[in-house]
């Protein structure tokens, strides 16, 4: 099998082949609306008060090179994956066992809990729920094992907010067009070709995803013209993303959509006595909506709750009969926390969310372990791997609390171990390392070329419609569900976070290599 | 029939309209390459040395108010002009006597027939020709008739680089999703609606024109990859308008173009023996191709010719065997002498290229009448009409040579000629005025916003690809011809300039009225 990193990719370019390569690409993302507007530290807003530039979104030269039984992989999964955290979030009371080893800790999951519990109180009056999931993984290659096959692991599972869908279908479009231009050298053509490309569908198929659930939610209750309510950040930059789920919805779906800042979400929407969600567009306050999905853009931070009414206005939402994406279980099904207890060996949990076994066992293998080093059967195997420095090596010693202290590394775990008293173990995790081959790419952003080693990351997107049940004898049911194209996410493998709109990363496709 | 202006177009907007409609344009347009690069003055080279910024085009918020019947009839007529040009661009003969009169006074036309008198010594070795045209006109209604009804009159004819077709199929996309969004509010939704919007198809059709030619062109004489090559100028700011073109001849047609600095035509273009024009990408010197059809994006100014070796280049691809779009014969037929000579009353040039004499009289009727002040039938006429305060009002009295002294306007014109002796009269022209209706509408530039009273332009687009005849005895043959969709330029009508990209206007699309 062909192995992901190689010594000759990128090309190297000439002169003449970087120019043509990068007039071509400057000019194609902007009239494809592969961008974001510019960042401050670019063009200053006193510049530009109106906000009317744009720039070419953080991009790679190339599409970077990825396993093709991974990529495969990793979409034939994502309908599993759906299963799985359509049955957490449907599971209220095993959520609740992991909200609960959380609230003193972390406001901000307090806080969601006690607003779903706020709904729960009055009754939820809507059983569907949406959600547009996307599951990142890394590329896992044991590099003590060269000949070992690479296989997924995933860094997280995002419940809200899933971004990137919109860009991802524009950049896999760019890389196809620049192999059929001739931009990438005839040195590479035995690498970057036609069937190793692939296209993401990931903005057609999210927005096909808000519309089954604008379908699913019925006809108005209150006369009204229905309409999909994508609630959002303030000055967002990464605007183009969205509003390509925006354009496919309205244009491939017929949908109509409006945009609401989260902060604003007060002014603008009311409840009708049973619930149903009203928009009044600030522009044409005559003619009013009825509010069928939610998607929030926003919403997912403390940060987007700087008021207490921040607070109520999520609380209004979670309360109306509009279809949210996602409900506040489903938001909180993408804590750390669940995916840590799911990724614990020996644990009972995966059965309990997929039931058949070989499903499971697929999901399974793309966790990266993680072990508590307590004294049940996990945690007395963490102590061995974790203590003994050849095995040490794979993995790193976290706190069980985010911010809490730094993460220890490999072969620093045993000495670490060693001077700290083993009453004090219980409070770090052990945890697996994704060990991603070593790849090269050039990424382009802000007019800036940067090359070097880079770290990808695989997203795949999912679309899952549930039915809730009541919580008692009914576990509900998933109406729709399916795997909803990909993200690839590339950033220097120097940078610490992986945010590309944030600065520190690009957009990127897949090259398959490997039979 | 419905008057045109309208005193309740455009409805006004309240603020939260104005935001409503702003913020969907902004980014529709980056989001769907509504764009050009930004103006100096706008964003400093040096703030953006690789130039990844972009900003939208100037455009007008409101699509404008236009005469349904002129807007059909200048689709309409459109094939005619077709006939018409490529009847004058295969008729050297007559085109002779035009630039005979030009040639002492414009050193730009004597360089370009001295270009074609050097082809034409070694013979010309492709009969096919490629216009991509552009037909300019302003609805003309007749101020002291109120009741009489509007009609097209020409503004001119275009028959080399006719731009904005790419951003003339985006900004009728523009104007017709901005309705379905109801960012135009309900009190006119009597007039912006659904069937009064029209989408442009130009960039469609006009790369669809390219691949006639590119197809006709025939095999490979050299077993070479073909080609179209767009020839352009250095630094473009309207790029993406030349670029939609670029991709729906790749993407509806298939068919590879490279954009050429036609400063840099003699580096990387060469003729074989049989004058195959050869063209080497710098970026693949490796990979020559056969280039089928040369489209002039450059060369149509003088300022484009800075050095000798311009012409050298122009003379260069001229020789070529491949298609020009244009041929300097055609380039020479788009002379505003030209347009002079078949709008003179009485002339016989008319009937000279279109025999049918009912298709004469239609294009006729859309000439602006423009006489001569010398003792012929329509000087005399002319005369008559210049000299009566009355009659003048109707008319501008221009020099004859461009450049050579000032306008004289309506009623200035009988006081000026009086003082004026009778010999020096033939050194003038007497033209018709259009009096295009008054008009409001809002442009959006740079981030900023101009209300106020504007002028429109309506241009309609012609492909027409035809065979040479032999001079002698055959005339040649049109193979297509087809309407290629329209523009509408808009601009302040206190502005002395149309073009858009120059900063003096706004793309803009038709909102018809009227029976």
């Amino acid at each position: 099998m062909a192995s992901t990193s190689r010594a000759d990719y990128p090309p190297e370019l000439s002169q003449e082949e970087e120019n043509y390569l990068l007039s071509n690409l400057k000019d194609w993302s902007i009239a494809h609306g592969l961008t974001v507007r510019p960042a401050p530290s670019f063009v200053q807003p006193a510049q530009d008060p109106s906000g009317v530039l744009a720039t070419t979104a953080p991009v790679t030269l190339y599409p970077s090179l990825f396993p093709r039984s991974c990529f495969e992989d990793g979409l034939a999964i994502q309908t599993a994956y759906n299963e799985l955290y359509s049955a957490i979030a449907r599971d209220e009371s095993w959520l609740q066992g992991i909200v609960g080893e959380l609230v003193d800790i972390d406001d901000f999951v307090a806080n969601l809990w006690q607003t779903h519990l706020e709904v729960k109180k009055e009754g939820y009056v809507q059983d569907l729920s949406l959600g547009l999931f996307r599951s990142d993984y890394m590329v896992h290659q044991d590099p003590s094992q060269s000949d070992a096959a690479p296989g997924l692991k995933q860094v997280e599972f995002n419940t809200i907010a899933s971004s990137f869908g919109g860009l991802s279908t524009k950049v896999s479009a760019l890389h196809k067009y620049l192999l059929t231009i001739d931009a990438y050298p005839a040195s590479s053509s035995a690498i970057i070709k036609e069937n190793a490309l692939q296209q993401s569908k990931s903005a057609s198929s999210l927005a096909k995803g808000l519309a089954a659930a604008h379908t699913a939610y019925g006809f108005s209750q209150s006369s009204r013209p229905l309409c999909v309510l994508f609630v959002v950040q303030d000055g967002e930059r990464n605007v183009f993303d969205q509003r390509h789920l925006e354009y496919a919805l309205l244009e491939e779906n017929g949908v109509r959509s409006f945009r609401l800042p989260f902060g604003e979400t007060l002014s603008h929407t009311q409840l009708d006595s049973d619930r149903t969600l009203i928009y009044t567009p600030p522009n044409s306050p005559a003619t009013t909506y009825e509010v069928t999905t939610i998607y929030f853009r926003a919403g997912y931070s403390p940060e987007d709750y700087p008021k207490e009414e921040d607070w109520t206005a999520r609380l209004h939402l979670e309360k109306s009969r509009a279809i949210k994406c996602p409900s506040i279980l489903t938001h909180l099904a993408g804590c750390k926390k669940v995916q840590q207890v799911l990724a614990t060996p020996h644990s009972p949990h995966l059965k309990r969310f997929l039931p058949n076994g070989k499903v499971a066992s697929r999901v399974l293998e793309t966790f990266a372990s993680i072990y508590p080093l307590d004294d049940s059967e996990a945690g007395n195997e963490a102590r061995k791997l974790a203590t003994d420095p050849s095995s040490a090596t794979k993995y790193v010693l976290k706190p069980q609390r985010e911010g809490g202290g730094n993460n220890v590394y490999r072969k620093a775990i045993p000495p670490f171990l060693e001077k700290l008293p083993e009453t004090h173990w219980p409070a770090y995790i052990l945890m697996e390392m994704i060990e991603p081959p070593p790849l090269e790419n050039a990424i382009f952003r802000n007019g800036e070329l940067q090359r070097g080693g880079v770290i990808c990351e695989l997203g795949v997107y999912g679309v899952c419609l549930w039915r809730d049940g009541n919580g008692y004898d009914q576990k509900g049911e998933i109406l729709e569900s399916w795997e909803a194209g990909y993200l690839l996410r590339t950033k220097g493998d120097q940078s610490e976070e992986g945010g590309v709109a944030a600065g520190f990363g690009a957009v990127d496709s897949v090259c398959l290599v490997g039979g």
